[in-house]
């Protein structure tokens, strides 16, 4: 009997897009203005979510302060007020896209959490655009 | 051919958590100020998906007036503007954390609805944590 | 390793729900004033989601400039302002409810992706009622 | 010492955008798409916003019981599942803009409300759009 | 040249409405189940708003980190997962209402501020009903 | 009799806070994070408020479509996808903060506006975080 539990939480960054084996004119085709060399930025909301079955002694999948408190070491803290492509070394060979943010916190935080439990991650780029990611 | 139809709905209640075999102590420790003797509470919002095939006469899956019905008497009329633990039978052995809510109601739903539908509920505690349960 | 990404739409129409085999009496019961001969209206928002592989070149699974064009060509140039019974030929036989006008949305894009690619549609007629989508 | 109790509406409604003094062509130029003479419509999300002093026996400027009430009469009634333009008399010669929606809610609730009470109407038309009035 | 700046916080808490100086009957024939003697509660979502002039030097009206302290220690400190009726002790005597409880964040975060700061309280009791105030 | 027309729209940038008369040690100080010499960004969402009299031929205080152009022109435009510090002259010397953008909105758009319409300008540099500026 297995229950999932969420968790929203946010950050801001800039970030760019741009393939560095490809021509300007390339990256400008594919990735139009967000490849502006200045950068440009977004408010990231992320939800957390966390399957596994109940705790009969605390009615808990996990405490809630335990899942905070994870986010913010391997999240905010990594990310937070960052220049993605330059201040977080994972993405000098990986374009910052909301897919592979998307990734990056589900390897960061998986390694974290008991083993029986799954985890899926959903990122907004913008209130219009998000995506999600379970691991497989 | 199976559609998924989905209705919100909301109520507001107080609760406690704690484990009444535990000492003070560690009540405190593991609920923090979720642990106040004097109660607190949310505004619950929920969501209610039901899954199914589409009658060909109507187009619907389920009739939403229907479906409200159930959603009155089965979760409003019992939880709604309730203290959880003092006011529901149920939470006088089950902590009223938003997971244990979460399999309530889905427990009380669901002999409500044709056998061929499936069910999932979704529950906000606060517009930050929420959870969800699909009966396994 | 798949991603989901969604990206979030709307469209604005009039609609009128009703089985034109049944006598007036029968639609009114079971449509009640969903049913009014002169038609009321809903802002649909729309989620289209999209699953599959990332491309290693663009990290993303599907160009979301792509994405919003089809979303533009199949869906808002078709519904968009319309009155859904008169002025949209597949509703002339079947009724516009929510979970309908869900299959509709999915087999106008399914067509326009790459078949790799899997879909999900969500839409909300109303904030409070909405209908999911994903093709079996 | 006043203060304002706001509560939120809503109603589904179609209509038509056109001026009967103007040609069809002058119609279209105005009112492009909004002037579909099969009509659209919209989910209204309404916001009735009451000023006034707090009465000290309840801590209320007004009954929220009493304000739903009111709204639920003077417009989710009149307005609801409705054909804007030919099933309310008031649109007949006035053009349904979300402007002229918005006076006509203002001046059918504030008759109802203790003239010392201050009214504020807002009402989105969509999730992008919308208008306010305070009848002056 | 004023501007506004509001800053969003929230605080869960159960309370009770009801007049001491009233008969149960009457209690309950004005705050029907709201008067539950066991509580209810609500998650309060709250936009404290301060309008001045900017400060040339920083292009702040006033720092945010500042205002989110302020908002901490009067308001999150005193309020969240509270008693409103048991553990607040102004409530005591005046009905925890959400007019009055506006009221008394005005009161408490008026006197932190510059005085030449304007102050404006908006508090979500629901997501359906709010109250403003801005003292006077 | 005036009525308020609001019209909602984003735009995603980059940007810095710092005072470059200012020592890094004191920027440090007074804006943090928000200093980070590589950047950080948000989704600045904003809403246009007009304040006029009621065209009785269109029942319109402004034209929508000439709103949203305006609104392209003035602003998207300008401030989509860049950075607010490197690309927009008028942040060379000023610094980007929220109120400043705000004002700069404000600036831009009300020179196109028919001189008796009043403007508001709500700016939401976060979900949590709001600025608001009408010119006095």
């Amino acid at each position: 009997m297995k229950v999932t539990v969420s968790r929203k939480a946010h950050f801001n960054a800039a970030h760019r897009l741009f393939n560095n084996k490809w021509s300007q004119k390339k990256n400008d085709i594919v990735f139009g203005k967000c490849n502006n060399p200045n950068f440009h930025g977004h408010n990231y909301e992320l939800i957390v979510s966390v399957t596994g079955k109940i705790n009969t002694d605390t009615g808990y999948v996990i405490d809630m302060i335990l899942l905070k408190r994870i986010i913010k070491q391997e999240v905010e803290d990594k990310l937070d007020h960052k220049n993605l492509n330059l201040d977080v070394k994972e993405f000098e060979s990986i374009n910052p896209t909301a897919e592979n943010i998307c990734i990056f916190i589900y390897n960061k935080i998986k390694p974290k959490l008991d083993p029986n439990l799954d985890l899926e991650i959903t990122l907004y780029e913008t209130p219009r655009n998000f995506v999600k990611y379970s691991g497989s």
